[in-house]
């Protein structure tokens, strides 16, 4: 007996019920977010089943204007949840029976939780990688224009944080802008995954009523319907897929966060973040902090977190349901509402971030033309490793002497390759440097008008490739 | 211009402040958490601007009373928040001005947010590892009672879950208490290092007006002071360390579940969960779900996600604070709940579990006692490689001839080997087996009993380890 | 002074070089991987730079016959590293020079390790990815070959690990098999990102003298060229991608892996793996583990470890190459190999593992069928909760009277509905209730033929779609 | 029969062995990495049968001068592997056998590989710890020296990245070496946990021949011994310890490479790394990069991998021995390789890092003093929180007329707050701002001295309290 096994083994006591247990195990406090393609999801099964004649067609209507009652109840804040309501799946029949009598015992004929919660969820998923695509397409379209904008301002590019080109600063923005259309490549093609219809798959073995998935999957607006039953209840691919474009997304919005926060420091003084994105000290009067773009870089880490989370929960699981399941919900949630803000604000950012041209102009110095002064011997003729050992050796000519690269005479150039001559002095132009990188890709003007003619193709064609019409009511 | 900048860059328009940074930003939803220890901490601490002449004797009571009143409206749930209290500091700062005027605003004098929430996270987190551990002796002395009254039940061991040798049920049990013990220790540890006072460091040089921090560390029953005012402010050691202890902790009791699980099949039989830990199907009568060892299991990795997410997150920080600390909190706070909740489900499922020790005997089968049957040999004089050998090939003799190991006749055994004499029948009680095992750490009775008085000893040792005394009012 | 100033700090000593620092920054040891995909590359990058007029037409030829004598040392084992080789890079360009000469100092024009590493990466990767994909659908059709021929043996499904409903043995199969078709999907996907090409990028700023990149992309035969030159050397994701793609498919395979392990008990005694797949005991004569299996389920971590490795070293890097992406490597390597194994022994578990169909026929319980029953009173008309309701007291009376459900009489049934017939006997047929589960995706036994065809028709498609011709020599 | 089913399901074909089977399930590529604790291991157990009379005087002299030699020949490079010997234990007793016959064959008695291979990398560990606590020891050490040195150099302190007070310099060394005071300490404790003896503890259940585990303890050198035999073989707590113990050491050095890579920036220009611990570009001849603190900070995210992949591999594993453990070894390799690899460099790096400090003084700006001048109208009486208001007009005021703020006049700041007087001018002294922090853990030379008291102490006493001494021949 438990009671007494309770009293025997020392262990607090439990009854029948223990609360801790219950509180445990039930789910109402975050999956009533589901509560509205869960009625979704039952209109569409009702549907079905009076098309498969276990509903008369009375009946469906019945339960079809119950779950509506239903639907606006949560819409209107006044749905109210029992104590026993454990989940969204238990607290909408239960209310629908109160709504409609016994009918409403009919809805669940075939179903499973184990099929319903996973068609809700990607339900819910689904829509949200549209919410989320939109987003992220206005911030990448925010880049792109600012990119559009400032095309002719130029300042350091750096590799290992060293000084090592003069760049466009829109090559820079066209950088993180290009990064994140990747991101929403990804991002269609997990809500593709998304999009597969799983009710009628039952508990396990599928449906015995002769349910039409076909027409389950229609009535809900999905791409097509899941190949296995057991698959269907236990897989969780898609949502271990969306954290993990979560995560890989954040990491590129962290890297963003972190330039920025860089070239806003006093040492940098590239760019300074709007009032809007700072925050002042409660100790320090003189101070603003760029809080915005410390808490996007951080967001990385918690969203990586509960995809790590997810998959060391999945890990081992034997097949299908199993309870361990159940922490899907609260990490997609978690990670949707984040990403949610995190896009938003990185747009704002972004947008309204001042940039002190000046100050990128005179961070250009002669020495991060080294290698242009190589090119300018190589175009002589020079195998690139010579020139690169020349260039090198009138580096450092001009520290011995104390003096910048580009004030080097020509006599003292020639000391190093006879290939010098005059026109060395057009090596000295930034604007002459960027232009050169005329590839595609490269940070010359054509070739970054280029890059903003893809990035816009780009958005248009993944634009358009959405084509879900709405659920009818 | 912020707003100018917002309409050129086509981003969405922000004005001074963006509502959804805004949220971004706020932490008071979670820290809300931290209102008594907040209390706390400021109480101290105008205890020692007062000792270093900073507050009149008046004004310091006029603070403590007023913080009392501000912690006594949290207590009955009737504090108001502000839109714009964006962190419990904030928000009992502020309130305290409302009810004592100008003088609160010395109460942050030489104090940052910085130390400030960092402290008052140390004196939540240390309340919290006393219940923790309060939750995890229990656990385990529930373990250490149920394997004393069960000692002379026999089942089968498993490695790579297939049957190994009989063992005492107790020895399993224990097996997992002892687990438990090391977590146990390993949480005093992280205590101690919680236990450590940074209040005095101010934002990131220290306290620049003479306030005493031994006499903060005394009122506030610390352990020790920190070291140095930008170590203390920005490092959360203690908090990785809290995250990892769960983890670790975590994926003991996920191995617990897993095993009892499995000894909950129909196909095992061995154990029956209490209906108070079971749960039904939605579409299966017949079923009993063991949906609290599930949850158990899948809470190793929500709670390794968080440790991910919070080393992720620190990975690469520059020097000091940087608002990615504020990730801290709602780990913390969401991970100390799992585990109080995890630890108390698994003490009312130990205390309740019901076995079946028939099941258990009947699953011994004389093939486990092939390695008896290797050993009998080798107190023969043969050496043991040998006799492995000769014991295999009387595993396979039994199996082609069809019998179980202990059916096969003397002059069968002899076959093998002449050492085999009519005493080889004692090999086959499977309650001499386990008493061979008389080692320390054994499975045999005298050996249960020895690690039975090691981990209630080691209990013992570790709750008189504990000291501290309750913060004075 | 670097010398002393080592003495000054009382540090190691440390002169011009630090043979530790040597160790630690050099990639020789792992990146020789890439010696194919790095001749490749020059080729390609040196008939570039011939176009371009940077080479002569005999300069060219020279470097290519130069780059091919490189390659047949690899090839034959006698390529002989120095010292100073810190990468693959600098030891083909090495032996290029000792072979032809001064020229070889021209190959490396416009180029940088930057751009040079990350081609060779994809490329390599992108052959990678072709053969893990036909071991991923060797095993595939290797399921579906077996679920085709085994199609008419029933055993119990499982939810909970609880048995649950009768299903077919194949359609366990198939449960796997339709999960590794979408990590065959996303594996195309990834080495469709993969397959891109970031030559003529430079070390920033892109390629400064005319290099045609679209010719390079020919060359190479990749699907397309980067599109920004600060993004396309310093972007990981197609590694962090595939290291993902790696996780989720071992997480399908670590369950894959848990199911046979337990179907392989002595309790349940479903499957036996085939003595290749085995391992004896150094202890115990009468074992046999499933080594293999317990392999595939640990690598999980393995892998996940290092995909979560990967995304902490991106975190919050700035912009552009810096050293910290020399991690990626190792990860690719260790987990390409990995996969390969852990691939093919799936292969030969699933082949050669023998099944028990009595003991899965035995397996099958009438409380089992319960669901039916309840579905038998739904087709008489009763609500689906009210039917639940019924055969849950079914249940508890066979309970209670303790016989098997199918040993109710007729009376006994007609005490909880009159619903009850004579025709409830056809119930209790086990080939009659997977029969049942004739909706799409079920495991009625047309629905496993359509789930075999669906599933070959799809590894059809994917096969078809690659379309990468060989690079020509 | 496994061959037929092979040809069956037309899966790879398998005879009875498959050499990728042999491989994936082989650990002697990495585990002969114990050969030397083997034997170690070996020879106490041996001493152990010998007082269990379980081999006589003679076969144990036997026995120990074999193992001598098996060692000799692995320390002399000339031990030469058997194909078939799948781990270091089974080669190590096959060589014994080949040196001294059938006894060798005695040794394994009452001993299982699960016991062994716990034991040896128990031993290994703790070797590796010793080896780990003296390169952080010395790492310490150099920091400490340093900060002493440079004690009275001054520079900024940030916080958010953002200039925030001045400080010295020292106070920013000893921040870092404070936190890797505490990586010591924790090693220490990992250290003292794996200092436990499992060996006794046979497959599962014990030892059945009477072998004296405390003998064995004293042999080894172990501070306890394991409490219960399938916790010992199957606990793998003391590897996740140690490599979560090598994840946040890390990440503290993560941390400092950051830190000393930003001020390495041209932009910052505050320290400049040595030859020794930079590299050149491929490309760009002016470039000297930051390659170590790269590596460094790259390195926490590999370390922290193994970390994850370990918890993930032990999640939900059932109880004792299963293959999976098996994973722990290459993990425990590789994290110890990189961690003494970058302990040593991080030290090389310290030890000969250039500063320049006129640089950090001309980086020091009065704004930074905008909180002493709160702290000035503190000591004049004004609440701090009108006081920070009043110090953020004056920030205000100086910008709008476009001056330093330790420029604004007597009468411009008596316009703010009649409290300010002529002594005002000795807010604007860096020296004596830096002093005023004098409270324990501040900035101050007397407190800047103390921590340099502490971490001295601190090391002498973790210094002290290991007491290993050498295991006997």
């Amino acid at each position: 007996m438990a009671s007494e096994s309770g009293k025997l083994w020392g262990g607090r006591f439990v009854g029948t019920v223990d609360p801790i247990m219950e509180k445990f195990n039930s789910s109402i406090t975050y999956d009533r977010h589901l509560w509205e393609v869960d009625v979704q999801g039952s209109k569409a099964y009702s549907r079905g089943l009076e098309k498969a004649g276990l509903l008369t067609k009375a009946e469906m209507d019945q339960i079809l204007s119950g779950l509506d009652k239903v639907a606006e109840e949560w819409a209107q804040g006044i749905f109210r949840l029992n104590p026993n309501d454990e989940d969204i799946h238990t607290a909408n029949e239960r209310r629908l029976k109160e709504l409609i009598g016994e009918t409403a015992g009919k809805l669940h004929t075939g179903r499973s939780r184990n099929d319903q919660v996973v068609t809700d969820l990607r339900l819910w998923m689904r829509q949200t990688c549209s919410k989320l695509s939109a987003l992220l397409w206005a911030l990448i379209r925010t880049m792109v224009d600012r990119a559009e904008a400032e095309r002719d301002i130029l300042f350091p590019g750096y590799t290992h944080l060293q000084r090592a080109q003069p760049i466009r600063w829109s090559h820079w923005i066209l950088s993180h802008a290009v990064a994140l259309t990747r991101d929403a490549e990804r991002l269609l093609e997990v809500q593709k995954r998304i999009n597969v219809l799983p009710l009628g798959s039952g508990a396990i073995a599928g449906n015995p009523l002769g349910v039409d998935r076909e027409l389950l999957r229609a009535e809900l607006n999905f791409g097509a319907i899941t190949l296995n039953s057991m698959d269907a209840t236990s897989e969780r691919d898609f949502v271990a897929e969306f954290l993990f474009w979560a995560s890989l997304c954040m990491t590129h919005l962290s890297r963003v966060a972190e330039d920025l926060i860089l070239y806003g420091t006093k040492e940098f003084s590239f760019v300074q973040l709007s009032d809007a994105y700072s925050t002042g000290s409660s100790l320090m009067p003189q101070k603003k902090n760029p809080d915005s773009l410390e808490l996007i870089r951080s967001k990385a880490g918690r969203v990586f977190g509960r995809c790590a989370g997810l998959l060391m929960t999945l890990k081992g699981l034997p097949s299908t349901y199993n309870k361990d399941l159940q922490e899907d919900k609260e990490a997609v949630f978690e990670v949707s509402d984040t990403m949610s803000a995190v896009l938003q604000v990185a747009t704002g950012v972004i947008s309204t971030l001042q940039i002190h041209r000046e100050n990128m102009a005179q961070a250009l110095s002669p020495d991060m033309l080294a290698t242009d002064l190589a090119y300018y011997l190589v175009r002589k003729g020079m195998p690139f490793r010579q020139a690169h050992e020349a260039s090198g050796r009138a580096v450092f000519m001009a520290e011995t002497k104390g003096v910048a690269l580009n004030q080097l005479s020509l006599k003292d150039l020639q000391t190093i390759s006879p290939l010098f001559s005059g026109d060395v002095s057009l090596v000295w132009d930034y604007g002459h440097s960027v232009e050169q990188y005329s590839a595609l890709g490269g940070t010359a003007r054509s070739s970054v008008d280029w890059q903003i003619g893809q990035v816009r193709a780009l958005l248009q064609a993944q634009q358009s490739s959405i084509t879900h019409k709405p659920i009818p009511k």
